[in-house]
């Protein structure tokens, strides 16, 4: 399948398409978060509703903290028809499930990075999320939406919007909320399990990270460091770290925050988070990473000492602009 | 004017009182907050709009992480009608205005504790804040929702409800904030302002804290100290310790979160907090204080490890209930 021969879709015709079909697998992005796992739960719960076969599939497997989410059944099968959803590359699908890459029927998706592969793309950039788009779909499909259905979809809009947060939160976005709220969705219990609980581990990182905040160029540069040695002494798992990229940039007056996570031995990974537009890719770009404007990384090889140095270096520069 | 004295009018009843009068005084609360700024501004821009003279009084000055709200001109005339909004009882005044404690004509408010102190009351116990009130009075009045009307009005829905994350969001007041998006209300940027930014200050401060953080009652139950050292050391201000409170109650499995913090010598200041229906009002009765069912708080007297031993072993009961 070339990007070329994908054909877009409304979610008329994604409705439509899976309303005349049956046996679905659908599939969820590897590393899942809570968009990918809400619109594909809330598809399978909604297309079991109308009495098709369906189930779920990720390379990955689901992160306690969705563990609210109710996991739609698993009937035996042998599935005729690949949905994907939240996923913009087979690159994503993960070792498991990249079997699939040349056999989707219909993807459905928010990143306007998606590359085109599968036959059918629902696509809407402007959507908060995957889940956003999906509650439209529902609709057209005249699902009922059920609770199980609503708390899925909240999850997924709520995750990816930072809990209305971040910018790509629209008008749109809250009144399909508001719509999820009438159909039950305990709002209140997930934001409390997603947004406000955080883990022993958690703290105890942040505690010996923020004992290495160092503030350059005038307070418009902070940095974190991260050793293996905090992680191995606090226990901290991969999911104990979220959000930890976005601390020194949130800052008073830091326009170039960087967080520098040991890897190996004298192998320090970065991630570079910037403010009023400077150019975070470009800062990585020096280095051989890239990335987004206001969020890109890199790795840099040395001492830790040789690698604040080289990143303040860069940094300064990009802020002279 | 005592609490039966009150009329409860509707939000079309106070849109025609305001309509009718002119020469506004509104009072916002002492220590204001985003709700009682956000009103308070916005009722005076809608009213300056309608051709009528009005300012906002507050007996203390307004926090800088307000300054991106439009601060209503303050035109020289003499008051005739005093408004207040976000207030619930009349020692919230503060000093300076307490002078108009018995002078109210009309309070706008959502505390289900509201005092009844004004001659008119419009009282919204359902609303998530005195602004999602607000909007639908000025909807009543037919203001035109301007930027700068639909910014105070964001600011308090926001503040009140931690962004939509705590449970008095409803499916109304997300549907109220949509048309102020529609209004043009800058919701990303207040959201970087308010809830992204902090201070150098703050993070130092925290990671001084985190290093006294304890469970007890087989993690059941933490506590941090926050030293009065500790705030001379980091500096920080009031409003750097905003949140602090419910940061030990925030750990997974703790039912009891306790914040300690440092008064004069050999006086302590607890606020506690509770998960799953444990009552922290109960907790504090104990040593004379006082609150709600999940949050409340006392003092207690004594070296900071007395002070340890009896939260500890009066929280050890209430979680035996």
């Amino acid at each position: 399948m070339s990007a070329t021969d994908a054909k877009k879709v409304t979610h008329a015709q994604a409705a439509a398409f899976l309303r005349a079909e049956d046996d679905y697998l659908i599939l969820a992005h590897a590393s899942p978060d809570g968009d990918t796992i809400g619109a594909t739960y809330a598809l399978c719960l909604a297309l079991h509703a109308l009495g098709k076969r369906a189930r779920v599939s990720c390379s990955d497997p689901i992160p306690p903290r969705y563990a609210h989410l109710e996991y739609p059944d698993d009937s035996a099968f042998e599935p005729r028809v690949i949905v994907s959803a939240d996923i913009a590359d087979t690159k994503l699908f993960g070792e498991a499930n990249s079997i699939y890459a040349n056999k989707v029927s219909l993807c459905i998706d928010h990143h306007p990075s998606n590359t085109l592969y599968a036959k059918q793309v629902l696509l809407v950039p402007s959507a908060s999320s995957t889940c956003e788009v999906m509650v439209e779909v529902l609709k057209e499909l005249g699902a009922e939406f059920t609770q199980a259905i609503a708390d899925c979809l909240y999850t997924g809009m709520a995750t990816d919007t930072g809990c209305f947060r971040y910018s790509n939160t629209s008008a749109k976005t809250l009144r399909l909320v508001a719509e999820l709220m009438d159909f039950g969705a305990q709002t209140a219990a997930i934001n409390k399990r997603l947004f406000e609980t955080v883990s022993r581990q958690r703290l105890a990182v942040e505690e010996l990270a923020l004992q290495t905040m160092e503030y350059h160029l005038d307070g418009r540069f902070a940095l974190v460091v991260i050793s293996s040695d905090m992680r191995e002494k606090t226990g901290a798992a991969d999911s104990d770290m979220e959000g930890f990229a976005s601390l020194p940039v949130r800052v008073e007056g830091v326009l170039v925050g960087v967080t520098i996570r040991e890897k190996e031995d004298g192998v320090y990974k970065l991630s570079v988070r910037t403010n009023n537009g400077v150019d975070a890719s470009e800062i990585c770009a020096a280095f051989g990473g890239g990335g987004h404007a206001a969020a890109a990384g890199c790795k840099i090889t040395g001492t830790l000492a040789e690698v604040k140095a080289a990143i303040i270096g860069v940094a300064k520069k990009a802020l002279e602009k």
